[in-house]
């Protein structure tokens, strides 16, 4: 099977009824083809689709290859100003602007990541983006915090600080001076220490939204989320609009990518490409298509 | 301390510059005083407050009591086709309202509530009420469900089908054919398997609200959470016309509460009351104030 | 041109990918086949598409004809206790369902309908089953207003009272008892002293939606709706959910529409059907399809 | 009776049980206080408030004076990144805050903004800040255009253009490359042809939010709102959190007030500063308050 599902093409060839591309556009390619029929995909919400055909997921093949074919409507043509490479960042990017759209962050508003890895870091770029002016990135691994720190993040905990989750929160609470808590709290970790700790830093109504894949199962503090009255909502990838707003943030330079491509390799050397990510070095490896 | 927060009177007296109520007026007490000054209570969520006064909860007196004192805007009038032990429920019946508006619930959708108690039952009633055409209740007492099925839900289920909450919402989907699943579930049990099974018995998009309490901490499918973007809500007390509209659906005929009362006492035999609840005889047991 | 776009029909073939209907099954017929590419489409609003081919809307043919082709995902079954007459109504019924979605039509609030043609009395019924327990229509035809009344209306109100909106508005408020004014109002008359009263008779923070279609511009109290701030909502034809929300009011009895149904004519006297509808006789006239 | 509702001040003096400000805190004064009581309130919706104490609208004082008692929910503390005379814009800013609000103004969306005195410029700037990438202010003046360019618009148009608001609507369209059009337009100017051409504007399921005052009825294409199914808001002053959100926005520097103060006069020369704002001479007129 062909891997590959965050990639950016250039147009060579387009069917005689599409009007919206031309043959030398730059473009992101939205991986996910939704039936266009189902309840989920007409009411708005087609990354629910039940018959989604999702690149480098069985059976289909995905985009690291030299051709690829793809509804029109699912290519986003790049304006001048945004680079190949950054477009192969949009599928990513996308995830963190629906991560965003759902905890509906706003202007002003507080909100609390948990997990530094490029997912981590793109939802805090894009809380910064929508408007959040106290972005805290929480994390283990203190390299990671400090490129967070220079990335996107207002400020950076370490949850080396305690092994309670509360503690933790606490903590957090008081650093950031979050009084009655943080309005929003992103988990883009998995990790349930992470996920726990979250919760106890949300102020009464405040949102939670899962982001992170981890255990399928985690201890959860229900009766917290009841008598604060939070909302916990799961994000699966990304639906009407995001890839457009993802491009458009990083067109008007409301969200920066390029500083998260750590490595470059040839079509030939793709391989090396997984070895680095496999190793936890650098946070995205790019791999140019073939000739 | 006096206890009671679920009541109902008639007003002896009032305030000079009270001019919604009279001497006579019978009225449902809404047992809980915000500060009104809070960020909380000035947008509309003074269920919220911080510092709220609520019945019964120390350092506050409860309502058990002949007479009792609460400002105008929280005594909401009976009409002449409510009766006073009506009013009595319209505490209980608010939690319901409130939690079917946090829920959403919309005419023609399905709705499966785990708890067959009076909050579980009031939330069945008022989805009923809210127009959802398939309200399922379920619970592992056999006698409870035998109620629910008179009272308010479409179906019943007994949970004692599985241990396995996965099975349980399979089973539920499939009896009750809901499809890719129930649009909404609301747990007013606590129990740990309800709550798992509620979240397996969602569609995509779903949502689940949790009023009842019981552990802290559960073990949660929060993957299941994640993949199905379900949203999540926890349900505290009532908030901003909550009252007003349970005194409505009792008005109106669209909720019944008369039914679940199974037991009234004399003030004096008070005591008696709350031993009878103990014993887990009947539903709710109304006492009567004192002379 | 082939007329019609308020239909229902029975399947006589299928292709042979619909997994979901069957030759035989009876069916409403969603007029509108949106293109499911553009933003509007895929944000669920296919209502909106600029590519609609819209039944009896030039150049698409309509479906008073024997045989018809549709998408089957736009073909709503019928269950077995919702007859074929009452499946041909679904159209102007989703119109209702949508415009008290748009209005957010809650349990216990009140709702004023203008106009008591087919499109008024719908509003009125889908207001009824949203739980509306105040449903005032307004005409100045007073057996409109009788049969109004008889159908769905709790209360009825003949505009000839006064020639001055705002006086109209102000005994609507009056006679109904509705206070600060109705909780949402909805125009099915397209004519302009029916808009106007409807902005008059809303309390402050109240919904008006427009559905009746009058003069392109008309005198408008703008003020009103901003010191009141109102919200005024246009409303277009029905989207997602709507035609399967408006068959299963039908099927769970909240909504009747059999009585709207005043004649009926054969294939070969459709003629007719149409001028009885001219002549102004009547509300609903069937033409049974041919043989 | 005194003037002034738009202001800032230093505390004085402070009520025994004040927990939340000291004497010497510099603040922002909202100038309206609300009964706390009614259901407006109650729903977090005060500014609709049925009962409203409002600075300078009788019977009520305003705020031009030495001193001001005001409960201490209503001041808005000063970062000290933010001058008093800053605090004296937060009043209007408010407005501009909750005008975006109720539009829902996006990150990446494009708004037309029709009259660029103050409220106007203020709109705009907010929605900038709210992360809309194309901002068009409208006016008739060319100098107050220019103002609006160098301040918060990334385009400007002369409402001069054409004296037919549709060939105004279809012009902006075209060269500010709105597509299927505007995702929102507000009119702070109260003059028809600018409500007008501002629903031209718009897109499909657009929104329109109504500021400004003008003549309480107008010539309104209500079958554009119609057919495009257009959200028109009123919007009458701010309510919850939009005056700590306006502090924000300037703390932040997301939206900068100080090149809109174009006079300042001292206390004894109060008069001058209204003959110069009556003359039409700039923008925003401070006066300082007395020793």
């Amino acid at each position: 099977m062909v891997l590959g599902h965050e990639s950016s093409g250039t147009i060579v060839k387009v069917g005689s009824s599409v009007t919206t591309l031309s043959v030398g556009d730059r473009v992101a390619l939205e991986p996910g083809i939704p039936c266009r029929h189902c309840a989920f995909c007409k009411a708005g919400t087609y990354n629910l689709c039940v018959d989604m055909k999702f690149a480098a997921t069985p059976p289909c093949d995905g985009s690291l290859a030299k051709y690829y074919v793809l509804p029109s409507d699912f290519c986003v043509k790049l304006p001048s100003n945004v680079s190949s490479e950054e477009g192969a960042l949009v599928e990513p990017l996308s995830v963190g602007v629906h991560v965003c759209k759902l905890a509906d962050v706003r202007p002003g508003e507080s909100v609390v990541v948990f997990g530094a890895g490029p997912i981590g870091l793109l939802c805090a770029a894009v809380a910064r983006a929508f408007g959040a002016t106290t972005v805290v990135v929480v994390d283990i691994v203190q390299s990671r915090l400090d490129f967070a720190k220079g990335y996107a993040a207002t400020g950076v905990f370490n949850g080396g600080y305690s092994r309670d989750p509360k503690e933790n929160a606490g903590k957090i609470k008081e650093e950031f001076r979050l009084g009655f808590g943080a309005d929003k709290a992103i988990d883009a970790s998995g990790a349930p220490p992470c996920i726990q700790a979250a919760i106890h830093t949300l102020r009464h109504g405040g949102t939670f939204v899962q982001v992170g894949m981890g255990p399928a199962e985690i201890v959860f503090p229900i009766v917290e989320v009841a008598a604060k009255e939070v909302t916990v909502k799961g994000s699966f990838r990304y639906a009407a609009g995001d890839y457009k707003l993802a491009v458009g943030l990083i067109a008007s330079g409301k969200v920066e990518v390029q500083s998260l491509v750590t490595g470059r390799w040839a079509f030939k050397d793709a391989e090396k490409a997984f070895e680095e990510t496999l190793g936890g070095k650098g946070i995205k490896v790019l791999i140019k298509g073939p000739e």
